[in-house]
Parts: structure tokens; C-alpha cells; sequence
């Protein structure tokens, strides 16, 4: 019944057409010109072609496409005019069972989109597994996406179609992403665990050794031993650890992994995802009855983000002997020490020194991640591969100048310091852009006790400046900071600037960075390379053992550290699949 | 005994030189040069000649008169080799007389500035009438001036040397600025009267109808009395007013006056120095038995600051019918209403429409005011002429962008609000330069919940516009507003704009703008015309008759609305002379 690739490949141009009917609303050409692209090895490629023809289109086009969708709960599923796939949509949303007061309200904002941006508001409403997103996200993501630019809400209406038309060619097809379905319902089991006063407010936050984070640490060893790994256990400062043993007792691991502990009121993905893509992968092997030539290491960290004290990376930090124990006598917010939320958790610190682990037992290390960036989603990409963990430098600083009159000081009499700061900001701006793979950001940026009738006197800021290497980093620093005593010196103007951290860039290991390549290739998904802007576990193991990690589109601009962090089960799957790919090319060069 | 400046106009070039000897510490050829210009018609004029003199040298013949003066209580004095003159001024200051960690402090304090600059700390420590700087406030201004720039310094240092030769000069012509120290004893007699709480902390806080503001009044009307007043009253809104009156008693009146009130922790001269130098005009006036042909109406403005209650203007906004009942309801932080403070100070409500003045009855106004700005201050300049007081306009703002990874957001990707406002605060810096007498200040800057690793993404901003016409005003802010929808529109961000307040420029009317610079030029004092950036009661009398003010120089960079706003007795002096000239060519005027 479901229609097959190899179908689509040998039909003629008219009926391989016909065969994609309804992908796009009310638009064939999209399909049409993608055809011309023909054979795709994979669904993957098949969207990726759409995508790419859209994305050539001129503007007019693509406004032509948004305004050929319906608007939610319209005019159109009231009359019963909806196209068949847009009815199941919206009725997976609930949308066609609004209360009047819903509909009402959904009313005001169409009219209210349409007026500011010139189309129709389009999202992606249907989720896995045929469920719909709830009416109060739908709601909430017309109010903040009407505050959005016109040109990015086009960019961002056009992403929520290719959604759309993905999730029409998985039904078209009778494809499923079980596996990533499956790490989707890991993912929304273990996100029902957060820290008290976080749980009324229905936001998520899962720090170091509190209750939820026990509770997050047992359901992943309780979901490891569902999927057949060989040994599941705890350790001394709470990492989950999950190994599937290899062909040989004497064999080297691979070692994979990522955090599960979050930010306050954090996204769901963070860190979790570099947990289940991996187990989803052991699950698939295990049921496959497939053992690998070397063995399989999967570790839940179990604390990355430095949010409950103020040591941060503490679990893949003790797995290299980072672990310090001083550590131990800090004390959280309620003045509870390290040491005491371990004994309430059962962990013993003496323990601790003993998990760290021999390079020599090890192949590397690997890591999947989202992104927390937008690059792959404004790409329309679903997978990266990273280059280099970007080293970084951090400062705060304040320039000091001479607070006066507003009125009566004239402009070229000013000792203005925060119009300094301000060529500074804009300095780094272009400066980083220069390079362009540097980051620069003036993150904090204030007057302090500042008054609308006075010349600024003092301006404080922060300066977070990285790169893929340190001497770029480096570089960027000594431009940056020598820019901040030029514009000093000029503005006859003094300036304090302190440095609060620096870490090195941790480059990918070429061979496994070519690794995740081959297997994202093989997917049929075009090859983009990034460095990782953020930090992450790999870079501490990459002090030890060879390291490279792969980057999973995350959609709403990629926004990362805020509930609004989302993925796809799509997006889950091929993660999966080209994990499940570096592994067979990892045990076919074994061989 | 003293010279004159008769002899030394008449004198040789050789005794003339002289006849200067020591008044810029071994640096004859300051006086030698000034020479060339006699004859001076005063003492002012010579002054000004010297400091020309200075101001044309280059910098390295500057830092050898900063070089070639003693240390503070340094070896110099303690070996008994300073001058007679620096012997006289570091006496005064108490510094021959200080405590071993005195001592020891002050010269910890020489080393670190003669390291920072490359030349020595230099301070005109002598005050009125023999005085000296207490040593508390010489070891403060020797911290605050530790921290400026040595450009900066170097014009400071050379403005301390000026004010030391002018007392020197003084001691030499045997001259006393007699009505400056006059109004010097008035203000330091009236700065006793402090709010409480401000009291304990050594801080002069006088707002609307405290019993320090009504201490202010009674003292004022008291020494109006002593001054020859003819009637002396304090009227519903607790303004202090003084009739001197004319040889007629139907001549017109000239009103002048400032406010008495004060901002918290404000400036000892800023306001009052608008009533005493009239006073101590009429007291010239009185004691020399003259009557001139118009009355003179001297007010002391019981509110101008808009401190206590949100209403400004209070005292002079009621002689021009401005007073709104409604204000009466206010409540002050203590919630205190304004009618319970005025019925605490047996004020009338009900009695302020009488006090409406007709502006018929009215030659004009006028209005000494210390400059509260920088210009005189750098120019070396004792005063200046008001060409007009700015019109002005406010907005508080803010730009909304996306919040986004430091780390993961590529810069050509980011929607950074902080760097698009540091765009603008750039543009109107320099847009306000371009016209030369305008001026355009964002005094509050601030990316809200900043986070070092977050890219802003909403940033708050305030600005202050203010131009000597309107038109030129609006020009300004038309640019400013267009700059800011472009910087919006070209990074994709979004902003709103509230204007909080706007008003109306108030120009000098020419005839009295042209009084004031005949009665200053009469002085041999160099004309300088400027606009008044700050507003003052002359606007509110500006509805209703002709105005124009009178700068005096401030000390410290024309610091105002801080403790450190200073002025001395001779700037004092001539602001006396130029308001009894004024007074004379009026008189001259109306024969």
C-alpha cells in the first residue's frame, strides 16, 4: 500500500509527481523540480532536495507557498475546506474542537499575523506518533512568533512547512522513526522529573544530587537495562553507567555519553540526547543479537552545568581525575555541602578516584548532542559535525569616566562611559565576524545607578570571546583588549577588566571526526562542519583520549537553555542511524 | 603699601616683571609675557592675560610649571625651602602642623601621583579670607584626582595654578573681593540647614518645606533684612521675596532670584548663588544710599528641583499662575501630602493665585546661576553669557532581539539588542556633535538579567535630547528616532519608544542677553555666549517676560548636583560686579 523509494526512483516524471501529490499545500512545483534530482538513496534526501528548491525560490515564491496554507481554526476547517491532509493536522491539535472563547482568541491572532507579516500564521502542529502540540503551546507560540522580524518569520513559516511536508512523506511512505520515537518517549519519561519549585511552575531543572536527579538517574539505568546492556550501575559521584560488552572480554571500548542533570527552568534535550541516541542504538543491537568487535560504553554524567555548586563537568571530570575534594565542602544555595548531598544519594566520595578511567583501555570518545545554536536549523539541516569544541575567554570589566550634566556638558567636553563600552561592543561585533567561525558577545552590559539626565560616569560589561583554536582566541583577546585601551586612551577614560576564565578549544580527533562524516554521508544527509560554540563533556575526555562529537538540529532558532529547546523524532532517528552507522564502520575496521 | 594697577601699567617692563615676582612659583615668564598686553583695566583682565599666556605654551613648558611646584607637606617644606607664598598657603591648610600618619599618608598619596602623572600633586589649598582646605578633603581630592586621566590632570593642575597666582595676585594689589566673601559667609551660613538624615551624613539636602527648607527661608529673609530691603516677605508657596524699591512707586519692577531648595546630597551653590549675588547687590546699593529708577525685586524660589513631590517649578511656576491645585493631593515618600506640608509650614493653599505677578508691572528677569557644566571651568573662564536654555526631550526605550548561546550563535546570525543600542548611542553622540551646540546623552543603558554567556536580547535605553531652538531639537530627535527604526529594520529587531517628557527652549531675549555682555566686558572679563543645558526658573518666567542669565564658573569640571559643585569668592565677585553694572546701565537706560 505505502509507497517505496525504489517506486518513486523508476516511475515516470508525471506519476512519480502524482506519487508526491499534497507534500506541499496547494504547491506541486516544489516536488516537481525536486524529482529532477532523482535517485535518492533516502527519505533523508529526498526531503533535503524539497528543502533545497525552496530554499533557490525567490521571495515571491515562498511568500506565495505560506499563503497557500490555510490559517488555523479559519475560515477553511469551518467551511470544511481544508485539503485532507490539513485536516488531520489540525484535528490532532484539537483545533477542530475549540471552545468558542479558543476560537475567538485564534481568530484575533491570525488576523493580527496576517496583518503584520502579509501571510498566514503556518506551524507545524502534529507531533510523533500522530499526537498533536496541546492549545496553550500553539497559542503561545503565535504570541511570541508575532513579535518576530518579517524576514525570520518568513525563514520560520518555511521551516514549519518542511515540517509539515516531512511528516506527510513519513505517512506517504509508511515510514516510521521507531527509533527515534522511542528516544522521544525517553526523553518525555525522564522530563517528568524536576527540582521541587520548579515542578508547580511546570519547568524543568534537574540539579546535582537532588531528589529528581536520583530519580532521572534511576530511570536511565532502569531504561539500559530494558535495551540489553550487559552492565548497568551507578558510581561514586553518580553517573549512570551502561556497557555492552564486546566480542572479547579484552576488547577496547568506545566510551559515548552526555549529561542529564539541566539548567534552571532548562530544555528537555540538553545534554539527554547524547544518553538516548546511544541507548537506542545498544537496544537496536542487542535485539539484533549483534555484538561488536569492541565494547560499548554509554555513561548518563551525572552533572555538567555547574548550577547547584559551583564545580562544573563533575561527572566526566571524575571519569579523567578531575575530580577535586575540596569540591566537597561547598555549600548549594541552602547551604547544604556537596559532601552531605552525597551521603543523601548513598554516593561515597572515597570512591570517587577509583572510576577514573585508563586511555588505554579506550578507543575514544563520542558524543552526540543538540546543538543549542541555529545554525542547522536556519540551514534546514538536521545534523552537524563539529570541528573543534571552541576555546573560550571570559572577562568583566568596567570603564570609568566622569558622571556630569546631561544638559550641560557639552559633546566634546564628555567622559562618557558608556557611548566607550559602546564602540567596544561594536568593536568586538565586527571584529569576531572578522574570523568568521569567532564568537564575541557583550552579554551584561550596564550603567550602573544610571540616570536619563546624566552623562554616564561608569559602564560595566562582560566580554565571552571564543574560537575553534586558542591562538584565534588568543588573537581575538589581544585585539579586543588592546581596541578597549585605544578607545580608553582616546576618551581619556580609565578601565578595569578582569578575567574569569579561560578554556582551551578541543579540536575533533580527524579520524573519528571523519567518522560521524562517512555516516552522515551515508544517510544521504548533506555534510556540514561547526565548531561547538558551547562547552561539553567531550572536551574533558578529549584531555585524555581521542574525541569528536555530532551536533542534532535544534528547531526555534536553536534556542537552548529555555523550555522552547525542541527537536524532532525525524531528527532523533537519523542521529540514531548514523550512530548505529559509526558503529559498523568502527567494527568493520576492527575487523 | 599694596600696588596698584596704575603703577604697574605705568612701570619699566623690568619693575613690572618685578612687580609680579612669585606668582607662578618660579615662572617669571608667565608674567613677563602677559606683560605685553598692559594696560589692564583690572585685575581680572590681567588674570585672564596670564592664563592665556599659558594656555598658548606647549605642554612640555606646562609640566615644568607643574614640576617646579613643592609637593603637599613634602621634603620641601619640611627642610624650610618652599616659598614664602607656598609657606603662606601650605600654613593656612593646616599642612605644617600634621600628625606623623598624616604625614606619612599624604606622602604615599605625592609617590602614587608623581608615578601615575610625572609631576607633582597640586592644589590651591587657600580659601577666602586666610582659610585653608581641610586636610579631609585634601586627602579626597587627592584619591578622587589619582584616578583621571593625565590629560585631564594636566589642565587640572594648571586650573589649581591659576587660582593660586589670583589669591597671590590679591595679596599683592592688597585687594579683597569684599562682596564675594560677602556671599561666600551667606552660603556657607545657609548650607547648615539640612534634612534629616542627611544632617548625620554631613550632606546638604534641603527639599520643599522641611523645617531645614523653612530654616533656609527665615534665614534668607533675615539677612535681606540686613542687606536695606525695603520689604522682606515669605509668601504662599514659600517663595522669600525682597522689594528694593525704585525713587517711584509706580516704577516698574526687574525681578531676578533662583531657587533655595536643593536635590539630595546636591551642591551648596546650585540656585542659591542666584539670590545672594542680587542681595548683595542691594546691600552695595543700601549702603551707598542709591535708589535706582525701577524697583528691584529679589525671590528666593522655595522649589525648583522636583524632589520631595513629582511637581517641579513650584516656586516660580506660581508667580506665573503655573501652581495646579492638584499637586496639593501628592504625597511625598513618607506619604505626607504637599497641602499637610505646606499647612506644617503655615503656607496657604488658597493664597497662591494672588501671588500671579502681572507681567505689565515687569522690566524682565534675570538670573545668575552657577554653570553647572564643565565649559567655563576648561575655558578658564570666571563667566558666562546665557544665549538661550535648551529645549529638551526624553524617551526611555528598548530594543528586543533574541536571546541566543554566546557560544553557539554564529555572529552573522545573532539578533543582539545590546550592540544595536550601542549603534545608537554612537549615532547620537555623534549626531549631537555635528551641530555643535546641541547635546544628546544616554544616561540609563542596560541589557535586562544580562548573563556573561547570553547574547542580549532586549536591551533598555534612555535618552535626552536638548537643542537652544526647538526646531534644531527636533531635528535632532527626528534623526535620532530614524537612526534608531534603521538600526532595527537592518538587524532584524524590534523596539519601543516612550517620550516622557518635552520642553520648549526659552532663548535669551536680546536686549537683556546684551546687557549682561556689556556688564561683562565692562569688567575685562572676555565674553563667552553658551547655552544653559540644564533648566532653571528663568523658563518658567520666560512664559511671561523677557530673561536672560549669567553663568558663573563651577570648580571640579562644573560638577553639579554633587558636594563637590564649588565656585570661589572672586568668581563670586565678579558676578556681583557684572549684576551691579547691569543694575547701572538699566538706571542709565531708564534716565
Amino acid at each position: 500500500m505505502a509507497l517505496t523509494l525504489a517506486q518513486l526512483n523508476a516511475a515516470p516524471e508525471a506519476e512519480a509527481l502524482h506519487l508526491l501529490d499534497g507534500l506541499y499545500e496547494h504547491s506541486p512545483w516544489i516536488a516537481e523540480k525536486a524529482l529532477a534530482a532523482r535517485p535518492f538513496a533516502s527519505l533523508a534526501q529526498l526531503k533535503h532536495a524539497m528543502v533545497q528548491v525552496l530554499a533557490a525560490a525567490d521571495r515571491a515564491a515562498q511568500v506565495a507557498l505560506v499563503c497557500a496554507h490555510p490559517e488555523l481554526a479559519g475560515k477553511a476547517m469551518e467551511a470544511g475546506r481544508l485539503t485532507a491532509e490539513s485536516t488531520t493536522e489540525q484535528k490532532a491539535a484539537g483545533l477542530t474542537q475549540c471552545l468558542p472563547a479558543e476560537l475567538q482568541r485564534i481568530r484575533e491572532l491570525n488576523a493580527a499575523y496576517l496583518a503584520k507579516f502579509g501571510f498566514p500564521f503556518v506551524l507545524a502542529v502534529r507531533g510523533p506518533r500522530g499526537t498533536g502540540l496541546a492549545k496553550q503551546v500553539i497559542l503561545a507560540t503565535y504570541e511570541r512568533r508575532l513579535l518576530n522580524h518579517p524576514d525570520f518569520e518568513l525563514a520560520e513559516a518555511l521551516r514549519n512547512i518542511h515540517r509539515i511536508a516531512e511528516i506527510r512523506l513519513n505517512d506517504l511512505f509508511g515510514y516510521q522513526p521507531e527509533l527515534g520515537n522511542l528516544v522521544w518517549d525517553w526523553q518525555e519519561a525522564l522530563s517528568v522529573h524536576t527540582d521541587p519549585g520548579y515542578a508547580e511552575l511546570g519547568q524543568l531543572t534537574v540539579t546535582y544530587l537532588t531528589d529528581a536527579h536520583r530519580a532521572c538517574a534511576a530511570r536511565i539505568a532502569a531504561d539500559m537495562r530494558g535495551c540489553g546492556f550487559d552492565e548497568v550501575a551507578i558510581d561514586a559521584v553518580g553517573n549512570v553507567v551502561g556497557r555492552y560488552f564486546g566480542t572479547t572480554p579484552d576488547a577496547k571500548y568506545l566510551m559515548t555519553g552526555s549529561h542529564y542533570d539541566t539548567v534552571r527552568n532548562g530544555g528537555k534535550y540538553d545534554g539527554r540526547l547524547g544518553i538516548f541516541v546511544p541507548m537506542a542504538c545498544v537496544r537496536e543491537l542487542s535485539r539484533q543479537g549483534r555484538r561488536l568487535p569492541f565494547g560499548f560504553e554509554v555513561v548518563g554524567f551525572a552533572e555538567e552545568e555547574g548550577q547547584r555548586y559551583k564545580a562544573t563537568f563533575l561527572g566526566s571530570g571524575a571519569l579523567i581525575g578531575h575530580f577535586d575534594p575540596a569540591w566537597l565542602e561547598q555549600q548549594d544555595a541552602d547551604g547544604i555541602t556537596m559532601r552531605a548531598a552525597m551521603a543523601h544519594a548513598g554516593l561515597k566520595p572515597e570512591d570517587i578516584p577509583a572510576i577514573r578511567r585508563d586511555p588505554a583501555a579506550y578507543l575514544g570518545f563520542v558524543e552526540v548532542h543538540i546543538e543549542q545554536g541555529p545554525v542547522l536549523n536556519e540551514l534546514d539541516l538536521p545534523l552537524g559535525i563539529v570541528t573543534s569544541i571552541n576555546g573560550s575567554v571570559r572577562y568583566v570589566g568596567e570603564v570609568f569616566g566622569m558622571a556630569s550634566h546631561a544638559g550641560t556638558t557639552p559633546m566634546d567636553r564628555r567622559r562618557d562611559a558608556a557611548t566607550a563600552v559602546a564602540e567596544l561592543a561594536l568593536y568586538v561585533e565586527r571584529r569576531a565576524a572578522q574570523d568568521g567561525d569567532s564568537v564575541g558577545t557583550m552579554g551584561m552590559l550596564q550603567v550602573p545607578n544610571g540616570s536619563i539626565n546624566v552623562v554616564p560616569g561608569a559602564c560595566r560589561f562582560s566580554l565571552d570571546l571564543r574560537a575553534p583554536v586558542n591562538n584565534q582566541r588568543d588573537a581575538l583577546a589581544d585585539d579586543v583588549l588592546g581596541e578597549l585601551r585605544a578607545i580608553c586612551e582616546r576618551r581619556g577614560l580609565r578601565c578595569t577588566l578582569e578575567e574569569t576564565m579561560r578554556a582551551a578549544a578541543a579540536p575533533s580527533a580527524p579520524a573519528w571526526q571523519q567518522r560521524w562524516e562517512r555516516a552522515v554521508s551515508a544517510l544521504g544527509v548533506p555534510l556540514y562542519r561547526m565548531p561547538s560554540g558551547a562547552g561539553h563533556d567531550a572536551m574533558k575526555l578529549h584531555e585524555v583520549m581521542p574525541q569528536a562529537m555530532l551536533f542534532v538540529r535544534g528547531l526555534n532558532s536553536g534556542i537552548s537553555h529555555n523550555p522552547l529547546e525542541s527537536t524532532t523524532n525525524d531528527d532523533m532517528q537519523l542521529a540514531v542511524d548514523a550512530f548505529l552507522h559509526l558503529l559498523n564502520d568502527l567494527a568493520t575496521e576492527a575487523r
